[in-house]
């Protein structure tokens, strides 16, 4: 059981997160507009996992990506987008597959994505990804690679090694019916995944798409009943309401000022990962993480120019 | 056997032209580069059989479209274009799978392009498309169809039912490995379908990923050993060879003003089936066929403002 006022222990390692799962292109409408109005795209890169990676890195820790894409251009692309961004990317799998892509026509109403699944859902378990999992002292993941085979069974095998080697592993259970292997239940598979890791952080949406309709409260009880260890439900502006199973926290919203929504989970988790590998306590890390998701509120895109840790801690008056 | 001076007889039928296959979104780049250089791009109504369909419309003769696309914002981007092109769109069927899509990005040495097979190969064999084929008098595909199921086995329906009603079968043999199911010899399924159609145009590309390196006169022996009963080989600014296993023609190109050659294999398609329906002689037909192709070479973009094929018949002196 965790506890919330007091840090996680890791053994030295060297490198703190390792991030595993999808690296995308995002194809991003430049205008509003239904679906004749708009023929200008902008391609951008993306992945939830690259994006908590290369925040983390700015906020002060160590990371590493296992991610794979085409032998493609757009595969060129994501790849030299990481080594922009000052990563190693000896973790990016080249696999036949056309590299993964999301279609997004924005529109006055909720943007429907269109996903198009190849090379993310390639990636192996192999002695690399191996070598870079004994190493760490966290692992993250999403639902991205446990919806389509073979890379479910890369994390199948990854959550087995990690507990092996004593990680903490975390899990954003943002569950998608349009992501997720045609004809099959995700939702069963989610939960069955949620008492293999330690930390999930799902949204309203999450919960909501995995239980059906509750208040936050509920759906709080509905992970723990699950064997989640410890649940971080984020709330929008409501804040976030976070739980060990034996005491609940609320958290009110750090933020002030929301220029664009993409990418604040993650930044969420970024602050988080930093903070608990720099030993603060639980309860300080989810403060950071908020804090961390509010400043990237402020800017356009998923990944921000952040501060570093200790800075935003005296932003946030931490 | 076709006598290349008489022209195909015809049963009366309410529509001329079937086309069956791909409907899908080519996303271009705005600009040159290379794979980190250009992230603009613009997406365009594309796939050839809605291409030959809208242009045998402006040359004069009826046509009608079977394709399978995405329940989407780019499937409906596709069936408004056809919509806005004066086409009847009760034969596009709307499936679960993301709208097929390729990506361009142009580049100085051949642009390699990435495909993203989705909604298109979904395409099913059902009532409404047989009642379309039975009510055609020709039927066009490539092998886009083909080259995945389950539209592979609604394109060996259409076959066996065209030839049970008496249809003129045209196929494209543009045979490419990255659009063809991982992990089978395209080749062979390809070789395997030609002796089952009355005409395939080959370009000297399509020639060599099927059979290797060749003359033109090598290659059209080939295809006609494998059971072709008219072969019009392209042989790009060389014009074309065509063979229907006793004599063999030549062609000098029409092309006089290169500003695109997108499309220009489709134009041929469209001329060549306007001209035949219009009851001109196969060597009339061929000769028009190459008319529109030269015509469209003047203009940028797949499907252009094409005048009817009497215009252009004045036009080019046939």
């Amino acid at each position: 059981m965790f506890n919330l006022g007091k840090a996680i222990p890791f053994e030295d390692k060297p490198n703190d997160l390792l991030t595993v799962g999808e690296l995308l292109v995002d194809m991003i409408s430049n205008e509003y507009g239904d679906a004749f109005e708009c023929d200008g795209y902008t391609r951008y890169f993306g992945g939830s996992p690259s994006n908590i990676a290369i925040n983390v890195n700015k906020l002060g820790i160590r990371s590493y990506v296992a991610s794979a894409v085409g032998r493609d251009g757009l595969g060129t692309f994501l790849e030299k987008g990481l080594q922009n961004a000052g990563m190693d990317t000896s973790g990016i799998q080249r696999v036949e597959e056309s590299t993964s892509m999301v279609v997004i026509t924005k529109s006055q109403e909720t943007p429907i994505p269109i996903f198009y699944r190849g090379a993310d859902s390639e990636l192996a378990y192999n002695d690399s990804l191996e070598q870079a999992l004994i190493r760490s002292k966290i692992v993250h993941f999403s639902c991205w690679p446990i919806s389509r085979v073979p890379s479910r069974y890369t994390v199948e095998r990854v959550i087995e090694k990690a507990r092996e080697h004593k990680l903490l592993i975390g899990f954003d259970p943002n569950y998608h019916p349009l992501i997720w292997q045609k004809g099959e239940d995700g939702v069963s598979y989610v939960k069955s995944i949620i008492p293999k890791v330690d930390i999930i952080k799902p949204s309203e949406d999450d919960a909501e798409r995995l239980f059906g309709p509750g208040t936050p409260a509920e759906q709080v009880e509905r992970f723990l009943e699950l064997g989640a260890k410890l649940v971080v439900m984020t709330l929008g502006k409501e804040g976030a309401m976070v739980s060990n199973g034996m005491e609940i926290l609320t958290f009110d919203t750090k933020a002030t000022e929301i220029e664009d929504t993409t990418g604040a989970g993650d930044a969420f988790w970024s602050g988080f990962y930093a903070a608990v590998v720099k030993g603060y306590t639980i309860k300080e890390a989810l403060e950071l993480g908020f804090a961390v998701s509010a400043y990237k509120l402020k800017f356009t895109g998923a990944v921000v120019n952040l501060p570093t840790l200790e800075v935003l801690k005296k932003q946030f008056d931490l």
